[in-house]
C-alpha cells in the first residue's frame, strides 16, 4: 500500500531497463486532489544532482501533481546534459499526465557521473503512467530499491485520513538525510505551509538521526503530498505526529537493511547539557570505524567510545563518562566498570548509553556496524 | 640508529611481557645531555590517558631527561589508579637512572580500559635502563610496535648534528596526531623554544596531514629532546627543515604501513581559496568510507570523492571542480570527464588531485582504502 493507501492517489513501479538486474527502475507517484499541497526537504550536500536542482524549483510554490523516480542511474555531476534530461523526464511526465512540467518532480538514485539513457527512461515512464493505480505503492516501493534487499514501506492512520510512505537507501545514510528517497502521501486536507512544518519536525527527529556510514548524498530527496481527498482536516498535533511515526517507521526500516550491516546500533547519549550536544557525541561515535569494526566481532571494545567521545566539543568532564553496552556499564566515572566479557553482543540489535552527566537532555543516533559485507558491497559499486 | 643517531642518547627495547605474542614491549630513550631541552605535542583528543595528562607536565619546564613507552596497554580510561601507575613508572625510572621523575616523560599504546600489569612492566624498565646504549635505537623503535607490521625510524643530518627519530602507529591515524607515538632526538644545541618552534611547525606539515582512519587517540605524543653533544647551533631554518624531513619520513612511514591498507592515497586539493580550505576538502575525501572502498576495489567512483566535497564549507562552485585519479581527468567543470575505465588502480600509490578552481592554495592529505583486512583487525583486536 504505501503511498497508495491515502485516497487521491495512483502508483506504479517498472522495468524500463535501466539496471542489469533486470528488476524495477522506473516509479511514479501521482496526485490526483482534488488538493495537490507539497512540501520537500533535500540534501544538504553542495554538490547536488540534477534532479535536486529541479525539484527544489518545482516546490517552491507549494505545489506538486507527480514524482517520478528512478533507480539505476544518480544523473549526479552529470553537468548541463543532466539537467536537460531532468527536465525533459518532467516535461514527458507532464505530457502526459496534462499538468504542468513545473509541478512534476524529479528523483534519481544509482550510481554518480554517468548520464541517464533516456530513450529507455521515457519508455518506462510512458508505462509507469499507464499503469499507475490505487494498487500501485508496494510496486513503486520496489522499483526506487538500489542494493535495498528489501522495499520499505509504512502507513499511519488518523481520524478519517492516513499517511503513507514509501523509501529506499541503503548505504550513504547520513544526517542532513542519505542516499535516501522517500515519498510521503496524505489525503488529510492541509497546506503546502502545515505539509513543510511536519515534514521538516519529522525529517529532524528520524532520518536526521540515522547514520550508517556517515557518507552523505548527492541526491536525497523526502517528499510529501497531500490530496484533501479524505476531506478531513487533522489537527496539527495529530497530522505532525502520523508524519513522524511514518518517517520513524521507514527510517528503522533504512538501518534495518543498511548495506552489509550485522548489527543495529542505537547509540543513546544522556545527560548532555543540551540536544545538540547529545546529537554530536552521538554521531561521533556512529561515525568511528574502529567502533564500528569492533561491534561486527562482537568485541565490546568500550575505549573506541570514549575516544569518539573525546574528540566532540560537548559539554562533560572525561571522569564522569559512564557507557553501557547492552545492559552492562562497562565505564563509569572515567574509568573501568562491569567486565567486559558480561556484554553479550550476539543480537543484531545493540543498545549503547553513554551518560556525559552534564545536564538533562537526550537523543539516539542510529548507526550499523562496519563489516566485510560492507567493505565488499562498496568495493565494486560502479564496476 | 633512529634515536640514537644523535651523540648524547641511550636507547633500548625490552621485552617485559606486557604482549602475549612475546615481543619487545618496553623501550627507553635517555638524553645524557648536557643539555635536556625539549618539546611535545600530544593528542587533541580531550579523553586522554593518564600517560598523556603525566607527561603534558613533564614537558612544561622544557626539561626532559628520559622518555619510557611500553606497548601491551594504553593505561588510557583508568582512572586514578591509571595515573597513580604513570607516577610510579616515572619514579621507577627517576630512581634508576638517578634524575627527577618530573623530567620523566611516559608514553603508552594498546587496549583502552585495562590496568597495566605494574610488576611486569617495572621489571621491563629496570632491564631497559641496564640496556641502554648508544647502539639501541632499532630495538626501541621495535618495542613501541602494536598492529604495526615493521618499526619506524627516519634520520636527517644537518652540519655537525643530526635529527633522528622512531615512531608507532598503524590505526588511529587521524589529524591532531593519532595512535601514534614518536620520539626524535637531536644533538643539536637548541633551546626547549626553538625545539617547540620547530617541532610544531613540522607536525603541522606532517603527522597533521595524514588521515588513515579518522580515529583519533587518547595517548599519541610526539616528543623531541636535544642533548647539545655535538656542540653545534644549528641556524633556525635547517634545524627545521632538518625535523620536518624527519617527522614528513616517518609519517610516510606510518601510511604506509595502516592497519590492512592495500592502496596508499594521497590527495592533494589544488585552486582552494586557502590552505584551511584545501585540508577541509582533503579530509573530507579522506573520511569517506565509500570512496576509500572503491579505491581497495580498484573502482574508480569518482562521484564519491565529490560528493565528499560538497559535504565541506570550502569555497567553490560545483560547476568549477575538477578531479583527477592517477593522471586521469575523469571530471571537469563539475561533469562527466575523460572516461574513468581508463583510471589504473592497481599500483598500491593513488594520486587524487581535486582542483577546486577557487584560489592559488595547495595542500596534500594521505590517507589509506578500507578494506576487509582492516575490518578483520579491527574487529578482534581486544579479544
Amino acid at each position: 500500500m504505501s503511498v497508495t493507501a491515502a485516497k487521491g492517489f495512483r502508483a506504479a513501479g517498472v522495468t524500463a531497463g535501466l539496471k542489469p538486474s533486470g528488476t524495477k527502475d522506473v516509479a511514479i507517484v501521482v496526485n490526483d486532489g482534488p488538493d495537490h499541497a507539497a512540501a520537500a526537504v533535500f540534501t544538504s550536500n553542495r554538490v547536488e544532482a540534477a534532479p535536486v536542482t529541479w525539484s527544489r524549483q518545482v516546490v517552491t510554490d507549494g505545489r506538486v501533481d507527480a514524482v517520478i523516480l528512478n533507480s539505476g542511474g544518480a544523473n549526479a555531476i552529470t553537468g548541463a546534459q543532466g539537467f536537460a534530461d531532468t527536465h525533459r523526464t518532467a516535461e514527458h511526465v507532464a505530457e502526459a499526465l496534462g499538468v504542468s512540467a513545473g509541478d512534476v518532480v524529479v528523483c534519481s538514485t544509482g550510481l554518480i557521473g554517468e548520464l541517464l539513457p533516456m530513450p529507455t527512461l521515457l519508455a518506462g515512464v510512458d508505462e509507469a503512467v499507464k499503469l499507475a493505480s490505487a494498487e500501485g505503492g508496494s510496486a513503486a516501493a520496489e522499483a526506487i530499491m538500489t542494493t535495498d534487499t528489501v522495499s520499505k514501506e509504512a502507513t499511519s492512520a488518523g481520524g478519517g485520513w492516513v499517511v503513507g510512505g514509501m523509501a529506499k537507501g541503503a548505504g550513504m545514510l547520513a544526517p542532513a538525510l542519505a542516499t535516501m528517497l522517500v515519498v510521503l502521501t496524505t489525503d488529510a486536507v492541509v497546506d503546502a505551509e502545515e505539509a513543510g512544518d511536519a515534514l521538516r519536525a519529522a525529517t529532524a527527529l528520524t532520518f536526521d538521526r540515522i547514520d550508517s556510514d556517515g557518507c552523505q548524498s548527492t541526491n536525497d530527496t523526502v517528499l510529501l503530498m497531500a490530496s484533501g481527498a479524505s476531506g478531513v482536516r487533522p489537527n496539527h498535533e495529530e497530522f505532525g505526529a502520523a508524519v513522524t511515526a511514518v518517517c520513524a517507521d521507514l527510517a528503522r526500516q533504512l538501518i534495518g537493511d543498511a548495506e552489509g550491516a550485522a548489527h543495529d546500533i542505537a547509540i543513546e547519549v544522556r545527560g548532555a547539557a543540551d540536544v545538540d550536544d547529545a546529537l554530536e557525541v552521538g554521531r561521533a561515535i556512529a561515525r568511528n570505524n574502529l567502533f564500528k569494526c569492533a561491534i561486527f566481532g562482537k568485541d565490546p571494545n568500550w575505549g573506541r567510545i570514549l575516544a569518539a567521545v573525546g574528540t566532540t566539543s560537548a559539554q562533560f568532564e572525561p571522569q564522569r563518562l559512564a557507557v553501557s553496552i547492552n545492559g552492562i556499564q562497562v565505564c563509569r566515572d572515567g574509568g573501568v566498570g562491569e567486565d567486559r566479557s558480561l556484554v553479550d553482543l550476539a543480537p543484531r540489535e545493540v543498545q549503547i548509553v553513554v551518560d556525559l552527566n552534564a545536564g538533562e537532555e537526550t537523543a539516539t543516533i542510529w548507526t550499523n556496524d562496519l563489516t566485510h559485507d560492507y567493505v565488499h558491497e562498496n568495493s565494486a559499486y560502479s564496476t
